[in-house]
């Protein structure tokens, strides 16, 4: 008798970043140039001193403690205390990328058939661990014209129930770009402490927001301690994604008493990734300056040149490094497949993520993708030429009217 | 309002192999030396090839795909050829160690409120995972006289209940050390084909198997093809616990297909490690000769030293690198604390894992500890002299009768 998978198992959610990456290995064996506006994968260089770190690799490669090691939470505390944050070793718990805090706040606070808020559009992977958890993910709308910014907080209290136990939110927001002001942050955090709700925080993007502005950590709010979890991790920070390596950061410390118990279940995070993050305690304050700064550039490079598209709508961000753009198509998925399978100019062409999969709402976002800005400032002024040409050709391809500027028919 | 943490988070257990940590961190600050017999983290070395591969770095740690390099696939594939097992790429998903390919399966497998099967004592992170998945682990019970092998087919006929989704079974066994026959994985194989259950095989002990024999793997059962899963890890293959990599291999599409989503949810597995991974594949057939070889002798020292210690009862294993241990003592956690809080012999002690935390029946293997010989001959000669040492002290100080050799009063 053959076995199936369980619904859970059916419902797991295939990642709308990722899963057109086949039809970009195939552009590429014809020979096309593929520009990745679709993942949050920077070309910048891992900082040598990190890299330099794996030179002191022990003889034997074992495991570290489950929490992390020493070393390593010492450095996460020493990196918090620069922002004004002090945390004890015990109010951490090093984990595999942000990802696995995510789960690990997720798993903490919830059981299976609760409810967690989120804004809409929402970081997918999301509803991937909420899938695993059995949690419904409820979404709060933001829109474009807002620049995706919060709703106040009667949109959070109409959307609350009974099985509501935490609001989850990415500040500076991946996939919007959009930085929460102060007041903003604190409406969640009094909602959350109102209702006894966990506030998980995601803030693997901390550094990056521009125009001197600043991205105000949850756990920076005096008052709200009990709330409060951070999610976080060294991907982004430090242009090291393959390590996978991150933390989850609470002062609530039944939350991490848990959080340790399931890091013990998994036995310990990669002993590698924590070597070379120690190498980044050498890096001089104005590392994050410099990278803020090409950042900024290409936020400002790639802004320009998408608004002089015709029919193409997005507000400038003030951080992380995606825009949410809506797109003159209908179907911004189908333009994905059309700009991977069909399209090349000069030997290139560009792979967005269609935004429905940040969507939990049906139809919602349907006419969106997600860019981001990760590539040099050469490949993103290709990538805005590819696309200006893209644009009519897929409208007159699919038979679509040739004017733009208004929305596209629905 | 202070928000609790869910009940799931709540029942999420303390890993018994670790939770006494902090005594033995304070036992060395006194400066007594403990030898760690409680842990399954090998002395020997990570092969230098493995090492030298972090040289070859990339300036950008990126991404890898969620499934895995091409790379590292391909070496899994040649690995598993090397056993006359065939399977694709496409068959194969790279893991963050054993434990992440253990949650894959479960989760793919099962929903909330549905039951595992598998033997007592069993490996206790099997308990972490089904609690996070809202799982029942539902045991069949092994006994240290029978060398812990497999009861016969009618024991896990009546431990199946309409909720059973799965056997999982870890061959060579972690913590007993048995390896089980062709007959016994058949056993199992067809108990899951003839209810349509999943096997999830835990294998990586696969090459640690003693006095010429070897372990059969569930992947190697012609006609039971759908039916398994087998998780897999690098760690104890390599000695190399802290790289966290590991792998799923089914030849079941569904269930491959659903590993992948949940991979691309967390977006990649360690990059670090798959690179030192592939260095691996410069050891010759002889590398695991030897490693089998330093495990036979070990095992052989510390089984003549421990069966030598009156009122200590265990069968010699055949494979992995543990024993499962029946004590001269009541409640062995008590005994374990002891060595670690009130004990020492010429300066040093002995931890060991309470086997309670490998039972899921209350009061079951409370006399019994599980014991690795993960360190060299010197440290394990020593740790039998303290143990020797150890347990009449610990009768005298616990006020019970001197005599042993009969079963401990319970």
């Amino acid at each position: 008798m053959k076995p199936s998978i369980s619904p859970r198992g059916q419902r797991m959610p295939a990642s709308p970043i990722r899963k057109l990456m086949p039809l970009a290995v195939e552009a590429k064996k014809r020979g096309v140039r593929v520009l990745h506006l679709n993942i949050g994968q920077p070309d910048l260089e891992t900082p040598a001193p990190m890299r330099a770190r794996l030179a002191q690799v022990e003889r034997t490669i074992a495991y570290s403690p489950s929490q992390g090691t020493p070393e390593f939470l010492d450095f996460l505390a020493g990196y918090y205390r620069r922002y004004g944050i002090e945390l004890e070793a015990s109010q951490l718990v090093a984990t595999t990328g942000g990802s696995e805090a995510i789960l690990f706040a997720l798993f903490a606070a919830t059981s299976d058939g609760d409810e967690a808020l989120t804004v809409e559009p929402y970081y997918t992977n999301y509803n991937s661990f909420a899938t695993l958890a059995g949690v419904r993910l409820v979404t709060v709308p933001t829109r474009g014209e807002d620049g995706f910014h919060l709703p106040g907080r009667e949109a959070w209290e109409r959307a609350l129930t009974p099985r509501t136990r935490l609001v989850i939110l990415c500040n500076p927001n991946n996939p919007t770009g959009t930085v929460y002001s102060r007041r903003e942050v604190e409406t969640v955090a009094a909602f959350c402490r109102d209702h006894g709700l966990f506030f998980v925080s995601d803030e693997v993007y901390r550094e990056f927001v521009y125009d001197g502005q600043q991205a105000i950590s949850a756990l920076s709010l005096p008052g709200f301690e009990e709330q409060v979890i951070v999610v976080d991790s060294l991907s982004k920070r430090y242009s090291a994604c393959g390590i996978r390596l991150g933390c989850l950061a609470t002062r609530n410390p039944e939350v991490h008493q848990a959080a340790l118990r399931m890091a013990q279940g998994r036995l310990s995070p990669p002993g590698l990734a924590q070597l070379a993050a120690l190498g980044a305690a050498e890096l001089g304050p104005d590392y994050f300056d410099a990278i803020r700064a090409e950042y900024q550039m290409r936020r400002d490079v790639l802004y320009a040149g998408l608004t002089s598209i015709p029919g193409l709508f997005l507000r400038k961000p003030e951080g992380a490094f995606y825009f949410v753009a809506r797109l003159p198509v209908e179907d911004a998925e189908d333009f994905a497949r059309y700009l991977l399978s069909e399209f090349s100019h000069e030997g290139a062409t560009v792979m967005v993520a269609p935004a429905a999969g940040f969507y939990a709402t049906p139809g919602a976002g349907r006419d969106e993708a997600r860019i981001a800005y990760v590539l040099k400032r050469e490949d993103l002024e290709e990538a805005v030429r590819v696309l200006a040409v893209a644009l009519p050709a897929y409208r007159a391809a699919r038979g679509l009217a040739a004017t733009v500027g208004v929305p596209a028919v629905g």
